[in-house]
């Protein structure tokens, strides 16, 4: 499995992702869920991928090689697009390509075609904008509302998110977050590992502030982990116990 | 959806359901989740469900009215058992005869045999334990290594218990554990609901300590929800924020 999240915030982007694949408990590996686009000085994206690795890596092929869309055959690619928006609708349409060829014969297989995305990203002059883009093709986009999206083993990683996580959350507080999130997952999911990415945007800057690859030896990482565990474990005991007894 | 939660610790027994169902978003019911078997001297067993309703109903009601077990044509409740073991072996065997009628038809109708129990409890001189039994009827036993088990929407209330949890934690504690994981899948999960029930029993005593349901009327349960959020905060809020800038 893997665990991954983006948070659209008042300040800018917050993307982080697992590294651990596995096929079984015996096939493990490590690969990178999150891919950068920052070639150009006009645009900045990052996408995050669960499910299926040889889907979202065929999705991640195609994007670099190139797609026909609207009709026109010349392939473009997310250096093309003048939009967010259209950039969520270009991955969307190579998830479906993907499923065109892949899909029937996965189905045949008893395989599902599981395939989930995160892309972040702004460009110049455009709306910083962060999209959930799901198996088929479709998107939603975060608003002040709902600032951030979680995909894969997500579950243990919400509460505190639910709980803390707002739009006007700075930037570094929202990194400290996300660890502490994805400390959870890590904890209770064998499935999920590290080493993580984390890669943090300035809203307007069109330029990566963060990118960084945290292992089981980085410093600021393991002391949120013990520090947590403490924290929660402080917070737990300053609570009083009931005062409840006999049957009620 | 449901969540429940047992726990064998030290000093006793922690058994704790909520009372959400549903099927589809339009049609929410609260019905029990947690059945006692208290009307003896020498036994306290209780029974926690999670799964589809009509199936946990059908084994309860297997269970009241006696199973014929061990080539023996006599049917037998759980106040005719002499061990948890038993006790939990019979739970298995109402769920296959449930299985028997039902599975086949639902599996045309394309449903999954849903249906988890947790059973805790003790019989006199006898020790106490609790299980984990699955939708096939086997069952596992809870450790001193791991002393507690969840069924239903179990993943967002795992971490706070996964950290804090442990054999020895005092049983007001482990209450108030329990109520800080519900309230963690009741924020994140709407499947999950309210009022939620909780037995608490001592070990060696075979009499209810607590059986409290909680409503959101709860003082307590109000403290815990609300004390929990600030005290989350306090904690985040404790660690410091990384150092980290330009590009690592």
């Amino acid at each position: 499995m893997t665990y991954c999240v983006g948070m659209l915030l008042q300040d800018g982007l917050v993307m982080m992702s697992d590294s651990r694949t596995n096929a079984g408990v015996d096939h493990i590996a490590t690969h990178q869920k999150l891919r950068l686009w920052d070639e150009s000085d006009d645009r900045l994206m990052v996408l995050l991928s669960a499910g299926n690795l040889s889907l979202t890596q065929m999705v991640t092929n195609l994007l670099d090689e190139g797609i026909a869309m609207g009709g026109s055959d010349t392939p473009r690619t997310l250096y093309d697009v003048s939009s967010m928006f259209q950039a969520a609708d270009m991955i969307g349409e190579a998830i479906r390509q993907v499923y065109r060829v892949h899909g029937p014969s996965l189905k045949e297989h008893g395989e599902g075609f599981n395939a989930s995305f995160i892309l972040g990203g702004q460009l110049k002059g455009r709306e910083m904008r962060l999209f959930n883009i799901y198996a088929a093709g479709n998107h939603i986009a975060a608003t002040a509302d709902t600032p951030y999206f979680q995909i894969g083993e997500l579950k243990y990683g919400k509460p505190i998110l639910d709980r803390v996580l707002h739009f006007d959350t700075p930037l570094m507080d929202a990194v400290k977050l996300g660890l502490i999130s994805m400390d959870s997952t890590l904890r209770s999911n064998i499935s999920v590992g590290l080493p993580l990415r984390l890669v943090v945007i300035e809203r307007e800057t069109l330029t990566v502030r963060i990118d960084r690859t945290i292992t089981e030896d980085d410093p600021y990482f393991n002391m949120i982990r013990e520090g947590w565990s403490d924290a929660l474990r402080k917070a737990y005991e300053s609570l009083p116990d009931p005062d409840w007894t006999n049957g009620n």
